[in-house]
């Protein structure tokens, strides 16, 4: 019996192996198949992608006519490999990269060079014994500073490539100098054959669709605000409309928004996005003149418009969480704030969207100063709305949740408002064209509704105080995605001064 | 008058510059103490940054040992100078950086030398026309797919610098192989002073003052939990204080308040961490078994701890903004809900602490679990407070921002909950040391305050079931931190089952 079973796990082993041999070329098939879709995707993700890497290859086979022309060869030597090594090194991505890269390069090479012959001939003086001595000596001093220094934030984010290349020329400038006495011309070498292959990346780079950081920098700034207004335009729809569902027991109701909602999820990309803005904002620094951006562009402006773009993200966040929390909000509660709430997150989206197409278009974003009215009009509605709720048959617990809801809306439109501000301080700057916006039917009613004081002296500047003259209740014509269930419950006129305190 | 005004103007000038010309000094001077002081704060903030700048200093000046002694030196001649270019560039900071590049370097060089060789020898059949041409065309074709993959993410993190030293070795060995006769010679010599320069660089990393990336990872982790401890055990006091205060008018209070918060914005920097935990990663894997670590040690479960710490920070982000929003909540309402609040607060904030602490000394952190119990329990209070408050003379508008507070403690709750099972994984992973935790007073009495059964078929994995089978108002023990003015106004025993649904 044992016998039988172990002639059986052997013929279950010559079976699985046989199995497994024959299935290789399939699986081997479908791996290929899968790192050539790989493939596909990221050079459909950023065609760009393929023509860097032509370019690259250009750049390097036309530094190595060094090598197979002899007059060029004769030239340079062995020190022809220089403008090989700079290209492989230097040639980036963008523009700005490798503008960086070859310009530090560059210099930390003369520099060092420099210094390397200063040194050489410091050492000279040391004696035969003592030169090795000083030199290492010298060497370590050198290296050890330099090193230090490229733990400066500032240094790190600018010239680290060039302090690597500073340490390295000196280095091999004054030890080799030790062996060889044509140090100068070794130098000199050294340096022309740096700059043919930098100026070589430089000008392919700049010339053979050129990739430019500052433009990608520019574009991602309003790619993660028309982020946020993407969340912030759907999510009414997704929140009221969902969670009116739930309030009856349609189960799978649920589950198809759930699978809906991925579209939303957009913005949290917005969340990590700081890394990938200073690097190229870093880059864009190098850049010349082009396009629409001059050469002292103010990149910095970008930055600070990233930073309120992922402050806003971190309370999208949190308002997104409220969507997936499984809540028992009463309906009739939610009804109650559904629309002021909606047209609020409506609004605001919209206006960062203004502000987005703003920035790409390079034309100062008037229009959203009205939708932030219209989001703030939404915002007093609402609280009115909540200081006259009747709370008779319902308890706080329940209402939390939406209220939560609300108070996560005031806080985005504020933060909203700070983002305008920033691009508006960026068009001044930039002096974006100025086009009158297209007067949408709303905005001369809104313009009206009330007169907007900035309160400079509480101790409150993120807030605005908003004088409401009167608030017609004809006027709440609500954005499309509104359901039609929707209750009108804030007929009463607001007055006097409100501080948006919530 | 007019000449007179302009001679005192040139007066003024030649004064002015005079000034400028004696300050010099002494803004010079100012100027080298700042730098001074930034480079003391730099060495004071990391003293291991002096100690990695004096190790690549002695790194390079044994590797040009190499050059004064003339033994070593006819043995590779001018290949000698690759070394010193190895130890520059492949110098980290930390072991796995250093062995990352450095196994990189040497496998690239390897695989692109034998292929650089191969390729020579193809081009040789072409003829003395062809092999300049077939030549350059195999050098775009190599170089161009190889910068292709640098794309891939899995490529780029981990790979990247081995393609630029691939594309480097092969273009040079190929196309200098059209020159030279002793091209085997040539990549032997360049293989072997990569391999004395790299295993100088590995060799001085790993046995003079470590610095471990696999360490430094781990300690981030922990710290990152910690500084969302610090915001969540200090919060309470922030909020419920500064606000108690603000019922009042004593406005300077306010200001002393907001001096003292400062102290709680430790959890900023973890809002974006995910650059540094990521690259940290990337290094850890290279190195080898190292103190509690080894070799494969989990390093993805601590990146995965580290998303849902960040995933906490941005509740917690939300939480800070409605400190500093000027609410104007009726302090007899926050009353009501501020023994709850700051118990929620202080012991999810205990509960992350002990975490943070289990990660740092490897044990299985037994004593979360009761913090998180407490702050459950808290989480009951408050919901039964919130259930039985009479809202009488109090409207929505103004119980909305402390609301909120409470339900973003809900969320911060959850959070937590999730970080807590990540913890428990990586303490299975590794294998933590089981330490009974040291018996608290609270906790026999917690234990028996209910049983904790998780759903599991309800769709809502992320939150528990607590049966609350008593509930003795004399249990409620609150952490130092709590004001003395709070009132007690949970004193209803909860019954039955309560979905945490908030």
């Amino acid at each position: 019996m044992e016998v039988g079973s172990a002639s059986h796990e052997k013929a279950g082993l010559i079976a699985r192996g046989w199995w497994w041999l024959m299935a290789l070329p399939k699986n081997f098939m479908a791996k290929i198949v899968k790192v050539l879709n790989k493939i596909k995707n990221l050079a459909k993700d950023d065609p760009r992608r393929v023509i860097h890497s032509i370019k690259v290859g250009l750049a390097l086979s036309l530094v190595s006519l060094f090598y197979y022309f002899r007059p060029l060869y004769d030239g340079f030597g062995d020190a022809a490999m220089w403008a090989v090594l700079t290209v492989v090194v230097v040639f980036e991505f963008s523009v700005g990269a490798t503008l960086g890269k070859g310009i530090n390069r560059g210099i930390a090479t003369l520099l060092a060079g420099a210094l390397g012959v200063g040194a050489h001939h410091l050492a000279n003086l040391a004696g035969e014994k003592g030169e090795p001595i000083l030199l290492g000596i010298l060497v370590f001093i050198l290296a050890a500073t330099s090193t230090f220094t490229r733990f400066f934030p500032g240094v790190k984010a600018r010239y680290d490539y060039g302090m690597v290349i500073f340490i390295l020329t000196f280095s091999l400038v004054s030890v080799s100098g030790y062996r060889m006495e044509k140090i100068l011309e070794l130098a000199h070498q050294r340096l022309s054959t740096i700059l043919i292959g930098g100026s070589t990346c430089v000008i392919i780079s700049i010339f053979v669709c050129p990739v430019w950081a500052g433009e990608d920098l520019h574009k991602l700034v309003a790619l993660n605000i028309e982020k946020l207004a993407d969340f912030l335009e759907g999510f009414g729809g997704e929140y009221f409309g969902h969670e009116g569902n739930d309030g009856g027991d349609e189960g799978p109701a649920v589950v198809v928004t759930k699978d809906d909602k991925s579209s939303l999820q957009g913005y949290k990309s917005v969340l990590n996005s700081k890394a990938s803005e200073e690097s190229l904002a870093n880059f864009a620094r190098w850049e010349p003149c082009h396009g629409r951006f001059r050469f002292r562009h103010p990149w910095k402006q970008y930055l600070k418009i990233g930073v309120l773009t992922r402050q806003c993200a971190y309370q999208v966040e949190a308002l997104n969480s409220c969507i997936n929390s499984d809540t028992q909000t009463p309906p009739e509660f939610k009804k109650k704030i559904q629309e002021a709430c909606t047209k609020m997150s409506f609004e605001s989206g919209k206006a960062l969207r203004e502000l987005a197409t703003g920035i790409r278009t390079m034309t100062h974003p008037n229009a959203a100063e009205i939708h932030l009215e219209v989001s703030k009009a939404a915002e007093d509605d609402l609280k009115t709305t909540l200081k006259t709720a009747l709370l008779e048959d319902i308890d706080l617990l329940h209402v939390i949740p939406a209220a939560t809801v609300a108070s996560l809306l005031v806080e985005i439109i504020a933060c909203t408002e700070k983002i305008a501000e920033a691009v508006n301080e960026l068009s001044r700057l930039v002096k974006f064209k100025n086009i009158d916006p297209t007067v949408t039917p709303e905005k001369p009613q809104i313009l009206h509704r009330g007169t907007v004081n900035p309160v400079l002296d509480t101790g409150s500047p993120a807030h605005v105080c908003i004088t409401v003259s009167e608030l017609p209740a004809a006027d709440h014509s609500t954005p499309a995605q509104l359901p039609e269930n929707a209750n009108k419950t804030h007929e009463e006129p607001m007055k006097g001064r409100h501080n948006l305190e919530v």
